[in-house]
């Protein structure tokens, strides 16, 4: 998740571009940089570290009128944040200059290819590949050029492209990646979302799919990839700045819930090989990884319930022992690790001071580390043996949302992964197939789950206690939701393993404390039911998230959400959003900011 | 734990045997018997089974007068539940019948030499030998005979010995095992505690370790091993019938409390031996138990809790890998157990049912299981490869205490068994003198524990929140005190790794959710006394439970308990009868019965 500004035409200055990027910098802060055309050319400046250390490089260039430009922030994917490997980047002429938002999957194949063409490559991302396959395709028309490009590409992208010999038009593109583009008298424009727009224009067009598109003063054209122009209306954005800031969205939360259709694909584009589970970070563990005696996850709060469901994936599916601890009790154990030892760190802001303490400790005894996290550079990215990265770009609201949903895919990947010399090619392959078609189930799910969640939230926000249980892959999924309402509702809720509730909790239960029973259609079904008999003799309400049109279920309970199904594993993933949103409009029904909750922090760098 | 009554003189019936014996049956119930002296001589009579059985069995004999008599009630030790095994045991001759309670620890050496000297017997019981040995011993003093008894036995015991050449006494010994006794001109008394007596006096004496007796109509006999006499005023008891069951005690639970210096002595007797911990119970295992892989742990509840000690036990102090899960998690995991696995099963009722369908499933999987049960015969103990029974004798409130103190002190030792060949025994050694040492520490405890947790209880019992935090192994001593909390107060409690708080649960804090903090004196103290510092910030009151004039501690915190100073590993035990006597308190203070809390079964048999 990187954030893209384009401006074209009127009366532009470095500064204005430099002003929009302020505004995308929630999507990405590891570097910035610019590209623009003045009389004498185009030229590119850009530098690691936040949109602030590049105005201080630009010093007093900023007041430089320019004919056009793009300027870009950077979530690190490919590539460490550094000077080199910032964007824009360009080709080897130095005429063409690209800015990219995304993913591309076969940049490794491509840049070969180019390389052994003679081109020479500055940086080490996936976005200079396009750069120069522009320069390959071009023939004097910019917007063939990339049409061409993107026959070449495998990923996601919103793409802008600017050319010395075209001063008077950016090009665009997009697949997979948000772009929103538009034009007045007074230029043309184009960003990752609306937000810098907003002082210049209030008609755009949210590009789709599949859209290339030339800017330039006075209109926009849409094209698809044939060449053919696409006709659409634009858009008239009504929101306020600070709406258009959460993407219409009342809070960053519901936001950023809202974008884990594309948080999935985003976890999961580059890690799938013919079908196959594929982990390039991994590559150089080499043997470790191939004769690995037993796993042990290290992680704390959501993270932590991430590593639970991986913890019985592994075991489960790949037969690899595998034990879990919370990282503040791991760094204080005695215990037993060493050659052999793969320890799995799951930290979202890689900075988690805990777990960073545990990897230093696994990797003093001879365990090998990778660590799992969302943050490019972070320290403990550095100091783990291999860093796989979720890709969901930053998230603003301190409860965890759309970055539990990244990591669950891609623990769900990495499982299965491990699982490649001990399983059938063919279950594996059909099981990536389910990952692969999660988006689109998510796409489905938003469209209704928050309806659901909302009338079940007006029903039940008055409680003070909850009781949330699961079994087996579901247990983890009990945990984290009662976590969610505890973090945004301050409601006490507790997460149980439903065959616990016998030796004790079940005391609590009566009309006071209702129950939140997760509840798919899998093998534990029946003991649920059981279990929530139980929960129901003691005037308990229940509340159920079970599998579409599941009757059992639907008598059994008081009130109910429906999922749809998929494989065992991957309900964690599908419950999520409902959980979130529970939370969430408990949260807001109960009159808190759900993005901004009591006595938490988003990233904890202190024991 | 078994029970025993004795009677002399008076117009005495087997059916008044009976029904004192009644009294007693909450102190076991495995099986029955009785002996008694007629005209015609004397004669047994048992079977296995509740004291129902022995009655039927006894059909119209219930009537018939007797010179003397003594009866049992048995919670099996040493052998199984059988008529064989049942209590009064005796001698070659027949004329010698026993009672006993308690274990002889070196029953195994005296029955060799017994059998060498050309002795026969009947039953794998360790009360026998005691028979033996009188019978060797006896030159036509019965007192005599029993004092050169006490000198070659080992062990803790209650005994009652009737001679049929001596139809007008019984004697007595106490070390460790609780007697009462005392005399009317109705006749002698002797019973495990003053139940059964009160019908018939108030006067008792209860008998100290290294007394003997003997007890006739009008007069009992206290004298020492020695022979001297010991002039002694007898107590007056005031208690109703209903408190003296439950030893003078408002509830169940709390006399249970009380009894827990006993339970570790039962816990502890036997399994010491040249200052180093052994398990004759184990021997059996052999390789089994020197070349472990690794360690699964099984529990469910409070077992549970003891098992998360064990765990990180077992890792800290052994070295040998072990992990945890709950049973009804376990049962349907796939997990990867096999040779050199074995699984410890923790299971008080001995029928839990989702750890015995997971010690069938580990089984199955070609590992070795070891159960902790208390109770001999049970479903756990037969399906075992290898059973340690935890002696903590019946436990009547459903809420888990002294046994759970018992399954601490018994897993301590076997995890410290488990170190014997890879830590120094000087190390061990120490550690099991401490563990020898805890009875005593426990009295001490004791003695002020309950007014401190009291006064406590009375400043919170009004909150309807609670969040136990601790480190390392105070962490499950937090999840075992909220889970006492929930049980029989329904306060809603969370039990949580203080450095979990900051991953959210600190979220709920605020000045009506107050913290319990253990923390005592180890190397974990300094990162909890910050955690406190944090909740303090929240307006979160705090209560800890700190080591003995901890001044550090005391100035973070509202309000405090005290506990003596351990070793780390000890700790879990001596913050138990805090624990739970804080929530006793908090829950008679909100008006509930804590032997009976709602919802909940002792042995839960379902899944």
């Amino acid at each position: 998740m990187c954030g893209i500004v384009g401006m074209v035409g009127g009366d532009l200055t470095i500064k204005k571009l430099v002003d929009a990027l302020r505004k995308l910098e929630y999507r990405g802060y590891d570097s910035a940089g610019i590209a623009f055309r003045t009389n004498e050319g185009l030229r590119v400046e850009k530098s690691a570290g936040k949109i602030d250390v590049l105005e201080s490089h630009l010093g007093n260039m900023m007041s430089t009128g320019v004919l056009q430009g793009m300027a870009h922030t950077r979530w690190a994917t490919h590539g460490e944040p550094s000077d080199f490997n910032a964007h824009p980047h360009t080709d080897c002429t130095g005429k063409i200059a690209v800015v990219h938002n995304g993913i591309i999957e076969n940049f490794d194949e491509l840049r070969t290819a180019l390389e052994s063409n003679g081109h020479i490559f500055k940086s080490s991302t996936d976005t200079e590949v396009i750069a120069h396959l522009i320069e390959d395709h071009y023939r004097g028309d910019l917007i063939t050029a990339l049409r061409h490009t993107l026959v070449d590409l495998e990923g996601a992208y919103a793409i802008g492209v600017m050319h010395q010999d075209h001063p008077d038009i950016i090009v665009a593109a997009r697949k997979g990646s948000p772009l929103v583009i538009g034009a007045t008298q007074g230029g043309g424009f184009m960003a990752s979302d609306v937000t810098p727009l907003l002082k210049y224009l209030r008609d755009v067009h949210f590009m789709e799919d599949g859209e290339l598109a030339v800017i330039k003063t006075g209109n926009v054209q849409i094209l698809k990839l044939d060449g053919t122009p696409k006709v659409k209306a634009p858009t008239r954005i009504t929101w306020s700045e600070d709406a258009a800031e959460k993407g219409g969205y009342p809070h960053f939360m519901l936001k950023e819930i809202y974008e884990e259709p594309q948080t999935l694909r985003n976890a999961i584009t580059g890690r799938i090989k013919s079908k196959l589970p594929h982990f390039r970070e991994l590559e150089k563990m080499g043997e470790d990884l191939t004769k690995i005696k037993g796993i042990t996850v290290l992680a704390c709060g959501t993270s932590y319930h991430a590593g639970l469901v991986f913890q019985r994936f592994v075991q489960d599916y790949a037969g690899i022992r595998a034990e879990i601890d919370v990282a503040s009790e791991f760094r204080y154990r005695n215990l037993p690790l060493g050659e052999g030892d793969v320890v799995i760190a799951i930290s979202q802001s890689g900075e988690t001071a805990d777990t960073l303490e545990g990897i230093r400790k696994a990797r003093q005894s001879g365990a090998k580390v990778v660590s799992l996290t969302n943050v490019v550079g972070s320290t403990i990215s550095r100091e783990s043996d291999a860093v796989i990265y979720i890709n969901a770009g930053p998230e603003i609201g301190v409860a965890a949302t759309k970055t539990y949903v990244a990591q669950l895919a891609v623990l769900l990947l990495l499982g299965a992964s491990l699982a490649l010399n001990k399983r059938n090619p063919e279950v594996i392959s059909q099981l990536v197939n389910e990952i692969e078609g999660l988006p689109t189930v998510f796409e489905s799910v938003l469209a209704s789950a928050d309806e659901q969640c909302q009338r079940l939230a007006r029903e039940y926000y008055q409680f003070r206690h909850f009781m949330y249980i699961g079994r087996g892959y579901s247990y983890p999924s009990a945990l984290e939701g009662a976590l969610k309402l505890k973090e945004i509702s301050y409601i006490h809720a507790s997460g149980y393993q439903a065959g616990e509730l016998k030796h004790g909790p079940i005391a609590l239960l009566d009309r006071d404390f209702p129950v939140f029973a997760i509840i798919p259609e899998d093998e534990l079904k029946a003991k649920m039911l059981s279990n929530i008999m139980e929960t129901r003799a003691r005037d308990a309400k229940v509340v159920a998230i079970c599998s579409e049109s599941d009757r059992e279920v639907s008598r059994a309970v008081n009130s109910r959400i429906e999922v749809p199904k998929v494989s065992a594993p991957l309900y964690p993933l599908v419950m999520s959003p409902y959980l979130q949103l529970f939370a969430y409009h408990v949260a807001v029904a109960r009159g808190y900011d759900p993005d901004r909750p009591r006595n938490l922090a988003k990233s904890v760098t202190v024991e």
